[in-house]
């Protein structure tokens, strides 16, 4: 199997290491015909780029993306689009210690074991700029879902225990805090704890929560290929997540049926939901409610307080990883989140087109 | 897309709806001259049959299966194994009423956009008699890796608010436990919460559990493919789940990085971990350690109570589910989660064997 | 890599073993709300059964369809539909002996080689009968490709050196004549040559051709899964196939491009070509023009002439083949070929729906 | 569907037109540990450079390739190998007359017909610098099967009418002649053909034939993912390919099973076949022997001679095609079907580990 593709109508395929030469996607499978500036990539790339803020590492990435193919006359073609961001601030000297031992909490140990040796610059494939295609990937994919009137949506929810209030959600803010919180108030306590996980030489957790509003009905493959299902594959293989929940998610376990089932009820000719427990996907299909996905990301692995472990020669050791490391990785998250969730809807959406015998004669009679 | 075929080395496409003629699954590639009875897959499938205890509905479902192609003087051939489960105790009268109207916390909606019409017939393909399949093939994978010496066991953590006790679990009463269950006690304690449940006539959730243990650092692939994103796929694809969570799982999010890491260790010239937050996955790939995975299902949606929905003709209206539903779903999903996560296993497993070049040229030279 | 699973809109999971319980096939991803009938698709597999005429073998196998599921009140639903053909008349001693040695022109080593045993009864898995699924997926498929006006049409175009004659095309032949040929003259003397071929313990080869048309221009996708690369690999895929063509096929190498250039000319403000060297397929996309397809069969290996073999002791041995084997395989492969090239035509024309992004924002804006 | 994406266990995705930036192709799955220098892949993509020889165009591309990923010290990492080509010499202007009309031979109309438009410079995506891609991803996989003692080797065998004799085959000539034939004679026979061609501004078709030694038996999955599907469905994948063949390919139709039969025989105690009508693949599976694979090219559309055709404002008009092109794509396209008879290839071979549960199992065990 291959690890690196992803997608069934629209199949994104990501390639690049944190330190080699650049870093991409070829997303195959788009349709034709849509405008595409580099522009429209280029702002969701900016949202992932660190040394913008306290809350991310001092490393400079300029992260400036090219479209090498697929586009003509500033439209889609309908053939591969492949995208590129070159690497040139990497400073490969910082990580050939970390050559020698395994870092805990990543995935060291276990590259090795699975290919015998590893690029150890910088994390390698296993990078978090290895999300850099994903989100090119992802900005194609929104931009398609806009002009349907579909708005994929993600932000922070928690960063450790500080937790937006949904009563301070203002949508706004979510590109203009730091931490990418709708809530200004909950920024700023965010700040705070990160700024002190900072001195402690230490990283913390958090939350990244994603709407997606517009979405019509009927949305999602009834058995494997659920738009929850599909949704947890691609937001789970972002490298820090460990959970995945849709609408009420964990909470579910403790509800009564009465109260957990949301009731359908007429609005204005339409089949609507009184409450949305559900997320907005009953049985794998989108049901016209808001889609609500969130997920939980562990705290950065790699800090500079001191922590046990073990080097390739079988030694115990103690080490103390430096270098620019986000204390936090949530608010660069967001928009791979956001990526990921567009990139399955959007996929989905166009198989979802054939689901009925009808509509492939009404598109192929007239 | 198609929605009914799982899996990338290993196949599985599953077919049948809950009041149709039969239920059965496809097992593609899965490797020859393993001893194969119909009793390994018949004991997991019996697993998850009702009318056992109170905690199930008590429609009684022979669910004998079948083997029909794929094994040959009692070994799998590596050519599709195809099984079988016929239906006979359907009664479907029981449901048409129920084409008339949309089932709060049913796909029903969904289905009728998608679809334009259902099989109305006991929730057709989304009932979770659909899950015949699965645990056939589930049983079959199982048992190859038992055979390397993995063991993949799920069991029931929490009905409701009640949860198990880690120090009274015992393993034997996994399978004794009207409720899967590993302690005794706290399945005492949920079966009552059951019982009063079924007296309101309303339902509740609860959550799964899976181990894997024996398996060796290596299994998953870096970016999409991760193990823990294909579990989450197969989990989440499972009808009544809402989160899935590796490790500590949700928790992580309000931890700091020392907290979280998990230090390695020399121990009898074997690399280890003293901790397991992460759930034996680091950037996707197992690393040596028992993989933990957490299900958390939403209580079952058909409920006696009264509840307000619309009709096909837009009308608002009130409804009481009637029919032998189980009032919780999991002690019947706990094997369920466990063959989608033996599946998912071995497939990786079945990848990891070609990462290495000299696997390969060794295999071939020999 | 699994090997019976085919198709990317539609997948068709086929299984079962020529001397097994029964064989069948999955059809996943087929749309909802098409009509279908059990003889539907019991008139596809009657075209493939034997002992109707002197070209086949004696064997009788009534190969009754039953559905399983799919299907409801007489429509498909959209989920997978189940189909499934009972062995009956299979007399498994006739091979008893042939599990000792390999049949020259059999697969028989090969499958030693890979599995290190084989199911050997009748062929096991390499059996013609495996066509069984696949016709019976194409019956679907070609219904369903009819109700859009395009219609998919195979039929003997040669047998051994006897091919059919154009002037003489009468399509209601094709189902009239043992042979399956357009052309009764024709069919006449490759009766004779059958009939010599079975006095000699002999067999013979030939060549299906399939014909598209009503399809419209499009079709196809440019690179990999062009339209002639998609049947290629769906025709070479059915056991006996030796060699593909597209239109002028082998002969093109030889032609000059003035010679092969078809070129396009308006006709009633359509666009047309005058010439149909391309077999309708131009850089992999239909041009909407007739497809025209050519499957060329070796002769059927199992003879009762005398050969030189080896045994699984590795002895060199003599074998003359008895058993009810077809002289030539052609005529009962005529409905295969056209049913692979119905699965791939469709599941290439609901591909195309998806070409377009205006088509995507439309059927959803709407 | 997505159609740049080929493969199983090694995906390569190709991207990239005629006259954009640059072309490329993404490599997933390919093993870790293989050395990979840039000039294995150079050498690949310079026999397929053109301005070598009169046979081909005089247009200069140099194709120089660049590794941009999944390759460290000098060794490949398992994870996505990333190859860039940049366009230097392209010249758009020549095309800009071409948008306006439909060229015979060309895929324009069916483009235009499923994206509503196309990058008209010089082909764009339907070019044959589409290739490039799949040369680069090709070369890789050759070294790999080279290291293994496989060997993928193609040349032409004819030109228009002039075929090479075997009894003149001298290997080293593949490399040397202009027109890639291993006789020397027949190459300087078929020099000849392609000035004459030149001079009355028209072109030729050809045959490539490619032959796979040292591959073991049981390669390849029994039933749609034969050996020879597999290699059909790439071949036929290559822009001017219009037939496919196996072995004695479209001959087998007029032969006798008595003729066609290969017998197996023992030879110092293995099994060999004392013919190779089959071209070693027997049942989809390789039997040992040498594969032999022809492909059938039609000749280069594009010629100076006067065509008739139409237009996009629907008139009928008259062109002549200019601009520098081969007169013949066989010399060129030889190194191109090697490259995809060397992935489907390898990629099987992979797949083949997987066959037999005891490989698995001793794979863990170890």
């Amino acid at each position: 199997m291959s690890g690196s593709v992803f997608g069934k109508n629209i199949k994104m395929s990501t390639w690049g290491e944190s330190h080699g030469k650049a870093l991409g996607v070829v997303v195959d499978g788009f349709p034709a015909g849509m405008e595409l500036d580099i522009s429209d990539i280029q702002k969701f790339l900016d949202r992932r780029k660190p040394g913008t803020s306290p809350a991310t590492t001092p490393r400079k990435e300029d992260d400036a993306v090219d479209i090498l193919s697929g586009v003509f006359e500033g439209k889609t073609t309908g053939t591969p689009i492949s995208l590129i961001v070159k690497n040139t601030s990497q400073r490969s000297q910082d990580y050939s210690e970390i050559a020698q031992y395994y870092r805990p909490g990543h995935a060291d140990f276990g590259f090795d074991e699975k290919y015998g040796f590893r690029d150890y610059r910088g994390g390698g494939r296993s990078s978090g700029r290895e999300t850099i295609g994903r989100v090119a990937a992802g900005a194609i994919c929104s931009k398609l879902l806009n002009e349907m009137g579909i708005k994929v949506m993600a932000f922070t929810r928690a960063i450790g225990d500080v937790e937006i209030d949904e009563k301070k959600f203002d949508e706004k803010n979510i590109l203009l805090t730091p931490t990418a919180m709708p809530d200004a108030e909950a920024d700023k306590r965010a700040m705070e704890l990160i700024s002190k996980c900072k001195e402690e030489m230490d990283s913390v957790g958090g939350v990244v929560e994603c709407r997606v509003t517009g979405l019509p009905a009927g949305v999602g493959e009834p058995v494997f290929d659920k738009l929850d299902a599909v949704i947890a594959h691609a937001v789970m293989s972002i490298g820090a997540v460990k959970a995945v929940e849709i609408g009420d998610g964990t909470r579910v376990s403790k509800y009564h049926g009465s109260e957990n089932n949301d009731e359908f009820v007429m609005s204005d000719s339409s089949v609507e939901k009184r409450t949305n427990h559900a997320g907005g996907i009953l049985g794998g299909i989108s049901d016209g409610s808001e889609i609500v996905i969130r997920a939980y990301f562990k705290p950065t692995p790699s800090i500079a307080k001191t922590q046990n472990t073990v080097n390739k020669s079988g030694e115990n050791i103690q080490v103390s990883i430096h270098g620019r490391h986000d204390p936090v990785v949530v608010p660069r998250a967001v928009v791979v989140v956001e990526s990921m969730c567009a990139l399955c809807t959007l996929d989905l959406l166009m198989s979802n087109m054939l689901s009925k015998a009808e509509n492939i004669i009404g598109f192929y009679k007239k």
